[in-house]
């Protein structure tokens, strides 16, 4: 099947651009030195090739995501790198016999890990993101609190995320250095193997983290893009032009195909956004166009346009390769 | 069930404020008056309350929405207000007994609907946003050629949208009638006995529509509220506080919970919202919190809102009454 023949809007992935970025990754970080975070792309498919690129721990976010994985045969060693009240649905991935790893950081998340039937947690620690993490100075206690409940804990983690977009690279390295040293700190009092941290935009900087949580890499938001890292961005939004006025075309792509916390998409060929509705996306051609021809939208933040789409297709040089479900949607 | 019952992220409907939404309209606009826009909430079982206060004939944005509803039971007369360019799947609608209305605006358009097996069309019209519809002169001309090709011209559409959402009463409905000024040019022109128009915002000014294409009224946007309709703002997402810090805390509702492209969402009890990341909001509290509590959010724009949610519950006094697929996401 060719692009042409999708029906839009449709949601694409260079396979180029996915093949390069999952390769220049494992390059750099090897093995479980990168926990690849699967929120990015909510698709089993795609973290199967970074599995078979060598990564077999994943970050999820969401305990749907970490069913997904188990359920694809990825479960090998998952993280939910986020807080969870009720863990009796990771409970179940366990006694099914997925490693499951879950973060905590207040008594209330260690309850509900050992009440639900997890066995192992990291200690989250806040390095500086007004997120969630407990305070550096309180990992020890929790560490403590969540061994008296029968919890092994594996370490910490803590994500740099207030420095991972940072334009600069000095100052995104001077801010990723103060975010571990209070991770090594908590770390000091904590114990064990996992420093878990960083992302996509810290995946060379962060030194300290025995495993980079990156996500974005493998097909790249625009404000990534422009930090010179060395993936490429790799998602488009086929949409069909259906109407042309004198001034403007309006293509059929709009508010509920792509994220929007991150502003506009951009188009390609120079044609030049006007404003996204609900179905409709309205610019201004920069070459004239006519209703039925095609063009590629890319979103600003991949990560809340793919929750959108139900598959992405794979494609390269016009050729549509393969077409996966986007399976880990929801929660 | 209660609402405390929920996994969260859970979007929710207030079925006091749903209920007096759908009477309020059906009061003003009864029967076929109002032709209720699907793609506001995407979910059958909300149409059919719709249908049920007497609304049979519907609008939708989508093919998958006329497909859906088409297979509720509920395609007596489905107007795809919107372009196409391959109108196959609409037509295998009509082969199957539902009424198909097709907005076009070009001669491609015209061509795919008769292409496409589609037997009906609405001509749709610019009247004053830049988006889809023909120039009001082109309209009698588009209508012969929509003939020429065996086409049965129900008449016209041209939306109002940049009139809608203005503040001001006064501004609004005189917008409105240059619009509706522009629209009946057309429709002398065209013929038929439809002229669809209109949406939430001007649902009690446009005089000239014969039926008001509204959606949001629903369960009503942030914007539509403070133009002080008769219409209550009737969505929300429950959602679990994760964590909590000295200054902060985070609850498990992010940017795929939710549409930004109308800003941040509101949260209930004074919590300030601080920044929404792809799975958590950071807000300041007003009033202390503990991990475990449960608040609701209030997202600004429905329509983006709801497509990334696969059921809303329909909640009264804290009890799920129902819960009701959204079974007309996608494409």
């Amino acid at each position: 099947m060719r692009i042409e023949d999708l029906p839009t809007p449709a949601l694409i992935a260079d396979a180029g651009a996915l093949e390069h970025n999952i390769a220049a990754m494992a390059a750099v970080l090897p093995g479980t030195r990168c926990r690849p975070h699967v929120k990015a792309h909510k698709c089993t498919a795609i973290a199967r090739r970074q599995a078979d690129a060598g990564h077999r721990a994943f970050t999820c976010a969401t305990i749907r995501e970490m069913e997904g994985m188990a359920a694809a045969g990825l479960g090998e060693d998952l993280l939910l790198a986020n807080e969870v009240l009720d863990a009796r649905r990771l409970g179940a991935l366990v006694d099914a016999g997925a490693r499951v790893t879950v973060a905590v950081d207040s008594g209330e998340t260690i309850s509900a890990a050992a009440d639900g039937g997890v066995r192992e947690v990291l200690i989250d620690v806040n390095v500086g993101l007004p997120r969630c993490g407990c305070a550096p100075e309180d990992a020890g206690r929790l560490a403590d609190a969540a061994r008296a409940r029968g919890l092994f804990v594996r370490g910490v983690m803590g994500y740099e995320g207030h420095a991972v977009g940072l334009p600069d690279r000095e100052l995104r390295a001077s801010i990723t250095r103060e975010s571990m040293e209070r991770l090594a700190a908590a770390h000091a009092a904590v114990g064990g193997d996992v420093i878990s941290a960083g992302g996509t935009g810290t995946y060379d900087l962060n030194t300290v983290a025995t495993e980079i949580q990156a996500g974005s890499y493998v097909l790249l938001d625009d404000a990534y893009d422009a930090l010179g890292l060395p993936f490429r961005r790799g998602l488009g939004i086929v949409a069909t032009v259906i109407s042309v006025s004198n001034e403007h075309a309006v293509a059929d792509a709009g508010l509920k195909a792509m994220g929007m916390d991150h502003g506009n998409p951009t188009i390609d060929r120079g044609h030049v956004v006007w404003f996204v509705s609900d179905e409709h996306l309205s610019f201004a051609p920069a070459e004239p166009v006519r209703a039925g021809d095609r063009v590629t939208i890319r979103p600003a933040h991949i990560d809340p346009t793919i929750a959108y789409h139900e598959r992405i297709h794979l494609v390269r040089d016009g050729e549509v390769l393969d077409t996966w479900p986007v399976d880990l949607r929801g929660w």
